[in-house]
């Protein structure tokens, strides 16, 4: 399905569907209702079905939730959709700034001691409500489990996804499911815990090896799934999905509705494994003391690619790189003018198509020429679409999902001529990304502990960005995958194996913006000659080859190992994605990627 | 009193103070009882009387603890000490080593359930007797305050120090002292804190704007403090040492003996806050409910230096940067081979101290010429003294307390001509600490988040040195300060004002070792032309002026940027340090300043 570009935002739609629920909130005596982005499976993407924030306020940001009370109705939004929740709710909703102020504290502002705050207990985790328990405790307002008023006023709700589920195959996977089930219940035993809770579809997808359709980009199932410590998995799931899987998950695997999994926990004797921060919270107070807040058993060993994901994801990416280059050499050919954002991303997925591997793009391609660069998580609607003009720079940010692996690329491209300081910030942001390229570290550090590698070159000429310089990418899976991360927040250690993006960006509002992205994937680094001896360290391989472009660069900043840098990158691209393009996009690719 | 070369080291004395030790846990029904380095203000040194460590095992390090059993006696050091252990302690003692293995597991492998564990709860901080108590539970044993063991068994303990104690000029410590009470007791009053409890000798003395002379290369007097929320300070020390500042600390601060401070704290009738990493146990313990663990008050208001202070370090620095730019000219001078390092070690404090204004040495310089410069902590002494010879590199870490500041440099100096792998590592070290001066970065990232800055020079070579980047250093007041430090252990934002050395090193196990420390003050940064507007940052000021050995610098493998700082900074020290010099070093630092 090709990416759409209709103005989905419907502030019309917010007074009366409020109204609705503000009646069915007072006949419940409930003084408050939470309405979230997020599903039962705490994912960054939601099925229709689940749009419950966005059906409610017009507001289709991927994160952030809404708090509804009689007088007053808060969509919290983080900062990256300040501007965006302005246009698209109406005005008896209040944006409010979060992190910057939190539920908690809100609602004590606003309720008597006393009051009753509704929520829905699928829809937040048991860490979520932990906390907003405590911030609530002193006022004397209560937190209260209750059904979903959203639904009871949603009369045309969407049903379920029922996408179809296949087997991921194992040359892609790398590993039998029933060998991950054996490793991961052996880790299990080790713990003396009995089982593990498993509630995220990627996860539940990885250990299975299977792969999904309920959710638009993401290649996931919904469902969920009880891995025993004897390896054999109870998977909670509508039989109407998996009819093309029965073989593949075998006899170790049995299927169950999904309104038998309460019942099933109950049954579980022992301490049960699950992560606080995604488990529901109506599962974890079932489980009660029996739960073990111990996270997600497959969070780490899906983040370490083997060696079959990452030459899938390799052989991703060259597939992939083609189709970018395809692209650039033909908004390089275009006149000036001519072309607006939607004809940029309506090529660009024709070429991803082209080639009939592509599964999806991995998300909603981010086209924002001049100004609307600037605008972090842009994805242009009829409304914003923008003719590509002389002197500007266009940010395109996009990828692909292919059976063997996951692409998210970023290139920043001239357009004619821009102005010295876009190109002089341009340069900063690719002395960045080259930093983080060529860096090699001892084993044990965090993404926090080097991200500050890839920003130092716009720090000192005073200047930043507000986003993480990279995130973890899926094998077949989410293009935002955990828990490793290039970013201040991120103390898990890198390993060998994880994949991460690696986007140094740099944003001037109402003029223009800057990102430089390719995906890197984490390894054990070879011995230097002199190099310590009983030191462990990783580097970086990089698995994105499209040309960066040379017109943005200003040659005489560089050093001399970045220019090499730049210059063997190129070669690289060349060598590999020339021999898979037409003969102009060749032509223009051995151009596009000549010395600097 | 100038630096000994004594060996202090005695292992013959441990076996029978072990052996008497063991006769009074018997008589006490003690199955163990710990011996820990800290006396009861936690500080890094101790006074000769709080030497219980050393006292009883022999072992001189300035961290570590023994646990002493009826059949076992175990020495916990960390990875500084684990070959000094060996030769300071009699085979009596087990070294176990620390933190790879912790104590409680320790205890637990080798008591009964039903033991008992004895500790001194003045020398153990409450979060060190609870984190014990947790991993003792379920062995079934159990810590138990007693009295101090050690100290019935040691028949010529010193006396407890009674230093004198003097103010502290205004002038240099640039806010009186009751403005600090009244600024600190109004941060106790939005807490909701009656008073703070504290206990460091190093917040006290700042917060009175006292130093006393406790402690050896310390300027501090030891002591407790109870700070009212009305500003008013009870000081627990003993009246011997405070005749020359009755006036002084005026008629809000009053005086008391030290044991009764618990019938003082019985006394307070509200929430009292304290810093569960250092108040002793027997305290918080009194305390009950009524402790506040939020930390020491003084911490980040001593860490944020005032104007006053960072003037009064500079000015230290440039007093302190010519004696050791007179050693640095001496040392070359001298035939290669007719030096030890003990020679430099005198030489240098007695250029030191020939400028009036030295209080003392801010901690016994180390001196490592050759193998002993991979020591990190080496202290010279008769048993280690080494000739300086051709070929090698000697590492010279020392520093000054004077009225106005504390100095701590290390500069690694060539003796003849080392080999080229040793000035590649130095350069490498040197790169390092050029990219962390030169640094700027946005405000809110903690010393975690840009350390990495100053290793990767050597981590794109394989190398990399097992010690933090910098550490927080005190205005007259001790070296090691905290709670900010270049570390990747550290998540305390830093601030203007803060003062740290940039010591990156670099050390090959029985060849070579190298360090190079400046110290510098964070400070707001200038804007930057085209830098963010919206964007505070922060950057560095260098106080430390003394050359960098040109000879140890491989020029071509500088940046032109990095050659320029160099070059920029040693002119900088021509014309700072010049001016102070006899004729002699004058003429040497010109020739050691020229352009590179």
């Amino acid at each position: 399905m090709f990416q759409s570009f209709d103005v989905t935002a419907r502030p019309e739609q917010g007074p009366p569907r409020l109204a609705a629920l503000r009646v069915v909130m007072a006949a419940q005596a409930c003084d408050a209702f939470l309405v979230p982005r997020a599903d039962a499976h705490q994912g960054e993407y939601v099925a229709p079905r689940d749009d419950r924030l966005a059906w409610l306020t017009g507001f289709t940001g991927s994160a952030g939730f809404c708090a509804v009370l009689p007088d007053v109705a808060g969509v919290f939004i983080d900062g990256r959709y300040r501007t965006q929740v302005k246009a698209q709710v109406a005005d008896v909703y209040t944006p409010v700034p979060w992190p910057d102020i939190t539920l908690g504290p809100w609602l004590a502002d606003r309720l008597q001691a006393g009051a009753i705050v509704g929520f829905d207990p699928w829809l937040h985790s048991a860490g979520q409500i932990e906390t907003l328990e405590t911030s609530l405790a002193a006022a004397g307002i209560k937190a209260q489990a209750c059904d979903n008023l959203v639904d009871r006023v949603w009369d045309d709700q969407p049903a379920p996804p029922m996408g179809p589920v296949k087997a991921h195959p194992l040359e892609f996977a790398g590993e039998p499911h029933a060998e991950k089930r054996a490793r991961l219940a052996a880790g299990l035993r080790t713990d003396g815990q009995c089982a593990a809770l498993i509630t995220l579809p990627d996860s539940i997808c990885w250990l299975l090896n299977i792969r999904g359709s309920d959710i638009p980009r993401n290649p996931v199932a919904q469902g969920f799934a009880i891995l025993h410590d004897t390896g054999q998995v109870d998977l909670f799931m509508a039989q109407g999905k998996l009819s093309q899987v029965i073989d593949h998950l075998g006899p170790d695997v049995t299927v169950h509705a999904v309104d038998t999994l309460e019942t099933a926990l109950q049954a579980l004797g022992g301490s049960v494994r699950v992560d606080r921060s995604t488990v529901p919270y109506i599962l974890a107070d079932l489980l009660g003391d029996r739960a073990d807040f111990a996270g997600d058993p497959c969070a780490l060993p899906k983040a370490r690619k083997n060696p079959a994901e990452i030459a899938g994801s390799a052989a991703a990416h060259l597939r992939d790189g083609a189709a970018v280059v395809e692209l650039l050499a033909w908004l390089d050919a275009q006149p000036i003018g001519s072309l607006r954002e939607t004809d940029v991303v309506t090529k660009l997925e024709t070429l991803r198509r082209s080639d009939n591997a592509l599964q999806d793009i991995s998300f909603e391609t981010i086209a924002g020429t001049g100004p609307n660069g600037a605008i972090m998580h842009y994805r242009v609607t009829e409304d914003t679409d923008s003719t590509l003009h002389d002197g500007q720079l266009i940010v395109l940010d996009s990828g692909g999902q292919y059976l063997d692996g996951t692409t998210d690329i970023t290139r920043t491209i001239a357009i004619g001529a821009p102005p010295h300081e876009a190109c002089a910030a341009f340069t900063r942001v690719l002395q960045g990304m080259i930093a983080m390229s060529c860096l090699r570290w001892p084993v044990g550090l965090a993404g926090r502990d080097i991200e500050a590698i890839g920003r130092m070159p716009l720090w000192l000429a005073g200047q930043d960005f507000d986003h993480g310089l990279g995130h973890g990418v899926g094998a077949y899976l989410s293009v935002h995958e955990g828990p490793q991360r290039l970013s201040r927040v991120s103390q898990v250690p890198l390993e060998a194996g994880m994949i991460l993006s690696n986007e140094p960006g740099y944003y001037r509002e109402g003029a223009f913006g800057i990102r430089i992205e390719n995906l890197i994937v984490a390894q054990d680094a070879a011995p230097k000659p002199g190099g310590d001896t009983h030191r462990k360290m990783l580097d970086w391989r990089t698995l994105t080859f499209a040309p960066i472009d040379r017109r943005l660069v200003v040659a005489d900043m560089l050093t001399h190992s970045e220019r090499a840098w730049i210059n063997s990158y190129h070669a690289e691209v060349a060598e590999k994605i020339g021999p898979r393009l037409s003969p102009s996009a060749k032509t223009w690719l051995d151009a596009a990627t000549s010395h600097i």
